[in-house]
């Protein structure tokens, strides 16, 4: 399968969060690098909300994904974190406060998927793992994607 | 790359979605099938939320995924798509109400995604697509899954 | 089954729609008019939401429940009517817009429930019916109440 | 009051809920049994939801209502539980963080509501009690039911 | 800049929390209370939702803008304070859960604002202050009304 | 009452649609300007969100307060409408829908409200009117308050 990556900011940061680098052929880490995006991954697992938010906000600072000082960055990064966890939790954003739990495997990815200059920089949170009981294999797979400009 | 479903519905949905035939391997279409999966998948494109309720519904009746003339089997898509719907809006399952407009793929697979045999049958759907103002350009990327036992 | 009404406002509403004037004994009636409380019953079906919220405001006026003229009395009445559709709509407060719709039977109940007379009057909407796909037996059942004070 | 019990699974939920042993006549109980139905019925409260939703399902799991081991079960008793929970909370489903509280009475439901064989079981799970400030008195009532198939 | 209270009470109460005494001239504070308004102010800030909850009640009792031995009144200012939550919170009434803390200026204020003698008082809840990451300057403003009647 | 702009973006978007160039000195108005904000001012009424929405936006182009061939700036001018819309809706961000209709004033102002150059700029939404029942007088207060980075 040949599955490049391409102006489809969104796609490819579901790509990461979906098959990891173990599934993607070397070659798409390396033109995602070339096609000027930057991006980190990572796993969480929580019942507590806050910790999800928490565990992206830190991987994308410490991967330079965005820039840790300026707060218009962790907004643009915030809302769009809100947002893929809308996909998680299809309804109201609550973990443990509805006794469920997550594990996701999560990608943030910056980069200009527009073809215009101008449109800029944008940032994409995807989420892909499980929600489900806090009880072992009580659970099923869940997916999420938040996209903003920066 | 090799990519082959596996017993993860929501990523064998998501897959479809996000890469369609022409991205994935004839093998993974071959494989899905002997897995036991049954599946559909289409575009649809609306500013009326219930369009795309129905489009996905007449999809999945029409190649068989969902038997029609049972309503559990509606009620169970229903709820699927309705939280598909969750990822792809982010907050009010709304479309045109709120002047946005989407274009959509879509997958709907079902099968037994748990070892055990008494867990049975689910059905997943996946959206993938595009959600924005109604012009052209003006949009971003939007996924949505929802997971269901049938 | 001895069941009289008392000062459980929502719980007399609930039993007025779920049991209707048929199921319940004339005395029932009659002590809730003992107890000082007026109410209506009615049906409505539609897929549009407001629809269903104007043949409950309508009912409610022309049986005096409410007093028309006053924008205080239609401010809680209104308020009842969309905490009751939460229940019936459990999550968005929206029919046709996601495909759905509703046969309601409906109570609108005025009186006062607590001991103390300083607490004043209350209003009670109870619905009952059934929501699902617009394809008859497509359906399940739907509850609501909403309360406020008036 | 001759009131049975019927196909409506719904509301023969929300009797038992709204009613309890007490007002319930002895054929009713006697009925339901007859008619295939199994049910559990319990009380909790709390300012924790997932205090209410454990509550629940221990009840269902520990008389068999649902069978603890099948995780389809306890998915579809989840959401219905999650639905019921809707009516109560009307608008977010939110206890102890919002500065309010619950005290209820449940009832869980599993069997046949429709008269083709095909449609299988399904759930039921309403709710009745008092929703309001953590002050005696300082309450009004809540009801809410949902259902699923199982 | 000629700023004098009148018969808008959301009006009023959003001056209040948003110029504060400093900036409002005493003789709109006079005027205010010519009309026959009675309000309070305050400041609140928190990563609980509960706890800016608690401190509106808490103020509006202890400075006699709602009786606090009356349900109704408790009742009517909880809906108020909730939705002058979602406008601060725009979609999940969550703070702390959700990674985020606010601070706030609030009024409360009751009166009569409708000419009709018969429509009674009625009751507003202005917020306004800042709501964003729980890190010093990482914040944007935001701003909540929430009007019932009492 | 001397009540000048200042770095609060949102306080000065809210003084604008809350007191109108009638109430608000030619200073206000002055120094906004040379404080570098750009803004406009408009009233729009509706029972459709949708024109709500759209009347915001061509008022805001029109009035170059954002670049309308830039989608990443129709993005976060669309995102602080509907933040402000869920202050005015508090709950659902319906309208007609459930039988409620909306007169608005609003601004909507363009700046850099940090102290830090790099923070840029950022949009405030500020909506101020009535929101009830689609009758003369049946209508209250509504507030509601949008801010995104540009």
């Amino acid at each position: 399968m040949d599955v490049r990556p391409d102006s489809r900011i969104g796609r490819n940061a579901m790509l990461l969060a979906l098959l990891g680098n173990e599934k993607l052929e070397p070659v798409f880490i390396k033109d995602l690098r070339l096609q000027g995006y930057i991006y980190c991954q990572g796993k969480t697992g929580s019942m507590e909300t806050q910790k999800v938010v928490a565990a992206i906000e830190t991987a994308a600072r410490q991967n330079q994904v965005i820039e840790k000082d300026l707060y218009r960055e962790t907004h643009a990064l915030y809302h769009a974190i809100m947002e893929a966890l809308h996909g998680v939790t299809r309804g109201q954003v609550l973990l443990g406060t509805v006794l469920r739990t997550v594990g996701l495997s999560f990608a943030v990815i910056r980069g200009k998927p527009y073809s215009s200059e101008e449109e800029g920089e944008w940032v994409a949170v995807a989420l892909y793992g499980t929600i489900g009981a806090p009880v072992k294999g009580s659970e099923h797979e869940a997916i999420g994607l938040g996209i903003n400009h920066i």
